[in-house]
């Protein structure tokens, strides 16, 4: 039942050949691994904080990823100023804001750098949409497909002219119009630190090939989906194997089928 | 002849039971890999050091770690202030002085945090501890048991009413009135960044579920001596092999033998 | 050909008797890999950045590496100071002036640092050094041996009586007299975050035992070559498998033959 047109590995392959320049600003906690992700699928990363280099870097930069996970006050100014330059040179830009719930600061920076209006793509875990999006409640039961999930979603969708993705052991991806989810991944996921930003910066670097941003959201979830699987099967109950195999896999994602009957278009 | 009563794979089938939260103000060298043992052990880890959101999440946290491996006057401001709040909310409180000795600074903000009354638990290498304590001379021979060893811990702990721990080679453990030691482990942890860091965080994990502190700081060297064993078979002579298997033993310690009698009650 | 006297096996066995301590400020996405392959080789790596401690810190260490890879003010200020203090010590110091050219930030920064005049060797890949040294023009075709390739290195060793090295497919080395190429290495490289700045910590970590910058510069090539190779032929297509093969290598990279007929004298 898929309705969406997808050519994944026609975008990989582009990727491969045009080896986008991807400009995080990232954690401390998955900066390496992000950038150990994005050489992998074969783009190119550049981690650049300082105010004073902002523009020169994101004018050359082909996508921008913005993650709040370890953000300070002086790292906040240079997410939003960021964002500002996304917007100026018209720059595919995803927003991750890790943590939103766990307290309000990163609710309000999210808010903030949401506001400036450039933002592509606002991601994160179900909790921490649910956060942003001002729902209350615990996040439980999200982990299976209901379409009370996607309120969160089509609100931030909606507010911001934005795709919102809220990633699970089912990830949601919603445009204001069209809802979709998609199926598959690994247990060892949640025994591994920043499998969320790895899969952001899987999700920047398609950014940079394709700007049908509901389609690079299906895309990337589907292919960190199929290289969790893949890691899974190579390393048993080891979760810093499974991380090892996890970028190994990411690598060589064009060697492994991609079943896009994973995904479920709901509307 | 072990006196304490310790009941290790009780409290790690309470951590997986509970998930709690660590809060952690982590170096950043180890940010990655303790947030790695931190989830491979059950429990769930969050870097945040942004004075902003500091009660926010310390308030929610189920125990708080303060590492100063990498600190600047920024930084120094925000594990300060974290230790006071701990304090207010009463949350178990795990401090390592990664470097006391290597710089005058780390020696004054060790013992300012040390002063705001709220550390549970001090731990660091022979030489930080005996740097804290006050105690000049090489810290050499400390490797094997030897009574001397314990001074600078009793002295720690009967200042600041908590409990000390120096690792290498033999973890020691004093609360001021009893002296453990703890033998086992591998050569290969000194040729692998953040091990005693990593120990913090599964002793940061622990002391969520076990407020008896003496007791969780054995059970964590044990535990982390254990994973270094299985992890040295698995590696043979390779050190990146080696932290790799680390994190992987620490998932499944559960499946083998902690033997107790590597703990010394000395008094 | 080889017309420089190298004793390889030797200087990797004082390092390891001496255990010399390498002082870093060292990008976030490479600080632990950096760390593990500085205690790989035998060292001993301490990241410190506080100019509080900056002068406790450089003055008891054997060599210095400042890698401006993710700077910001605050940072900067800490890289000048650290360079100065590394002059009054009469300290060995490396300069990895990582993303030279990205922006004129960096550019500025590293001028800045070398204008100190206590830099021994200044190291990038062939895109910085051009950079660097003013020339414009994209870097293509710098990766097989091509004399013209010489020419920014050149100018640098000459203005500020340094040694220069290039990295790439081919390693190049100049000390403003003689020119020295070094082939070898990995594909594997390229899809591997940090590998240039992990040569860093090799040769920062040589340079403590040896300060014969010149053979010290083609040493480190060589031997981070030959360990791309043996950790290439380890794993296959899989980039983070390579990774920690890497580290796994340089530890034992005394167990493998190293062959000097990859190094050609040009000059």
């Amino acid at each position: 039942m898929v309705v969406v047109d997808l050519d994944i590995i026609g975008d990989l392959m582009k990727l491969r050949r045009r080896r986008p320049l991807i400009h995080h600003i990232m954690n401390f906690v998955v900066m390496t691994d992000s950038a150990n992700v994005v050489l992998a699928l074969g783009a190119s990363p550049i981690m650049a904080h300082a105010l004073e280099e902002l523009e020169d870097i994101a004018s050359m930069a082909d996508s921008i990823y913005i993650n709040i996970g370890t953000l300070d006050m002086l790292w906040v100014e240079s997410m939003v100023q960021l964002a500002r330059i996304a917007g100026r040179y018209s720059k595919p830009l995803l927003l991750d804001p890790v943590g939103a719930g766990a307290s309000k600061l990163r609710i309000e920076v999210s808010k903030k750098i949401l506001e400036v209006g450039s933002v592509s793509i606002v991601k994160g875990n179900a909790g921490e949409m649910m956060a942003l999006a001002g729902f209350k409640g615990l996040v439980r039961g999200v982990d299976s497909i209901i379409e009370e999930a996607f309120e969160p979603l089509e609100k931030l969708s909606r507010e911001y002219n934005i795709v919102s993705m809220a990633t699970g052991r089912v990830d949601y991806v919603a445009n204001g119009e069209k809802l979709a989810a998609i199926e598959g991944g690994s247990e060892l996921f949640k025994y591994t630190t920043g499998t969320g930003c790895m899969l952001g910066s899987v999700l920047a670097s398609l950014m940079a090939i394709n700007r049908d941003y509901f389609k690079t959201s299906i895309e990337a979830s589907l292919i960190f989906k199929r290289a969790g699987e893949i890691a899974e099967a190579k390393s048993g109950r080891n979760p810093a194997t499974f991380r090892l195999e996890l970028i190994n896999a990411l690598h060589n994602i064009n060697l492994y089928s991609l079943d896009t009957s994973k995904i479920k278009i709901l509307k």
